[in-house]
């Protein structure tokens, strides 16, 4: 047994919907001493992620929830301390599985990325060249295929992943519409990421929208489905694309919340609506996030950071991501 | 001016969802000459479809709908007996939108497929090797995409394009289950067209695909949305594929009825959804149909057609397609 201490974030409660500080509890643990084949990674920047919020619900979703006492699933960047397997290295930076606490124990099986210094911050590796450029990155190029001058509208659009989304498809020749939940939002997309124009969906949704997109939509980046998805929809040209990369707008969806149904727009539009996880797409991640770090590089990618330092604020943090109050990717930085 | 009379099947009352005999007259008029670059169709077989509701409809569609006054929009598969046009010799035989109507002038903007009588049945060029096996045959593989032993759920299975889709999945080693209305629907599916198995979705549906469905749905064939199709989406596979290509168990889409909201189901089982609309794809339609020839001449595709032979009767037939009525393709076989 390691002599360290562990401050872990438990989840102690299931939430319905939305999780909430009450939900959890900080504990401090002591640290099990290494197996073969394992490593000990020592957190420095933890994500805080709309999608954790599935990942505690007993709802449908892409992997088992967190059990109850369990340490809150969360992605990380962190540094190698002690290593017992031969791949991993004293000193190497990784980009994991590694929760919401200080230290994580266990082999290769949480990796998602080694992290490079040299392309980015270590900051960025949880971000830019993380889940949320590799998400942009992925999903605008793979199901949006953008063509140049497309107009190309995105919900949540000064979010982690909304604002490199507006950008790489403003980099492929589109035209680049954000929704967003106020102007002063708005006015970030105009002046940080390069958005042509911008939508409140707090005023009435559809004229805005039909004002912004003349000439329709081409291809529809949306992270919040609900009633701003079906506005949107119903204002899609002839072979649309609708990447479905989150669903942010709705809090529990057991029951599911019902809505004007779309098998007609989809039919007589010939949409195409695809459901994205970054988590499909693990072969890829080197690929994208040196493309990414080369445009961030030469200057033609912004992207802003919203970090806190506490690990206890964790919670309150997914809470303030989920209001709409971070502004930029939002991490909790534990040490340099 | 022609000495001949055109009997038609004109337009008289803007219907709200299914078109009924009361909404339309059959009416005569003289044919008009042939003007230069124009030929005269012979119509044979006229086309029943369930696409003609949203012809008629002020709704959002593929095409303006037709005027008050005018002779109903359809196909038919007929015969040149007079042109004034270069490519079009009499005694050719042509499918094309030539209306419910004894007789049709105009130039090739009609012209869907021109029909060899070798290549099958003159009835069977506005079926099989028309509309109906088209749209089954490069639906099923541009957009479903099957793969052996996939499970392929289609709706209106009994129906003129569902029963060709379920044979051609079969044929690319494909579990196939047919969604019906009635059992006699459901033994006719396993008796013709090859389904490993039915659901009647007049009985539970859940309960009953969950049993049909054990290794859950990769490529759901819709041609009725609604309710039934919410029940399919929820059993669906990681990565399924659905083909949205009709919406027949709605009859009304303005206001749009509500259902269960599927953007979750679309995350979270990266399902993609395309509506497909047959008249994209004429530039394939004679390598298409050159398929579905050879299949059936080898006796690999069951084929029905259920066939009236009185103009007057068109509206009707629409009510009973939609009533599900029909025993196979729905024609009015004018003369031979």
């Amino acid at each position: 047994m390691d002599s360290r201490r562990n401050r872990q974030v438990v989840l102690v409660y299931r939430p319905v919907g939305v999780p909430e500080p009450r939900h959890f509890e900080v504990v401090s643990s002591p640290l099990p001493a290494l197996g073969d084949g394992q490593f000990l990674v020592e957190n420095l920047y933890l994500s805080v992620d709309p999608a954790q919020r599935g990942y505690v619900n007993d709802e449908n979703n892409y992997a088992p929830p967190v059990p109850i006492g369990a340490v809150m699933r969360a992605m990380a960047v962190g540094r190698v301390v002690e290593s017992r397997h031969i791949d991993f290295q004293v000193g190497e930076h990784l980009y994991g599985w590694f929760g919401w606490q200080d230290y994580w124990v266990g082999g290769p099986e949480a990796l998602l990325r080694r992290v490079d210094p040299a392309q980015a911050t270590l900051s960025a590796g949880a971000g830019l060249l993380g889940i949320n450029g590799l998400t942009a990155w992925l999903a605008l190029h793979e199901i949006g295929r953008p063509k140049a001058n497309n107009t190309v509208v995105v919900t949540a659009a000064a979010g982690a992943v909304g604002s490199i989304v507006g950008q790489l498809a403003k980099l492929a020749g589109c035209r680049t519409v954000a929704v967003v939940g106020s102007d002063e939002k708005g006015e970030l997309c105009l002046s940080q990421y390069g958005y042509d124009t911008y939508v409140n969906y707090r005023h009435p949704l559809d004229e805005a929208l039909a004002q912004a997109c003349p000439g329709g939509i081409d291809l529809f980046f949306d992270n919040v489905a609900g009633s701003i998805a079906d506005t949107v929809i119903r204002r899609m040209n002839l072979f649309g694309r609708v990447v479905q990369c989150g669903t942010m707008s709705i809090p529990v969806w057991i029951p599911p919340p019902q809505g004007p149904r779309i098998e007609r727009e989809i039919l007589t539009r010939r949409l195409r609506i695809e459901g994205f996880v970054i988590f499909d797409h693990i072969a890829r991640f080197d690929e994208a996030a040196a493309e990414l770090a080369q445009l961030f590089k030469q200057g033609q990618l912004h992207y802003a950071e919203d970090i806190d330092t506490d690990l206890a604020l964790a919670p309150q943090a997914l809470v303030d991501v989920y209001e709409g109050r971070n502004r930029g990717k939002k991490l909790i930085r534990l040490r340099d």
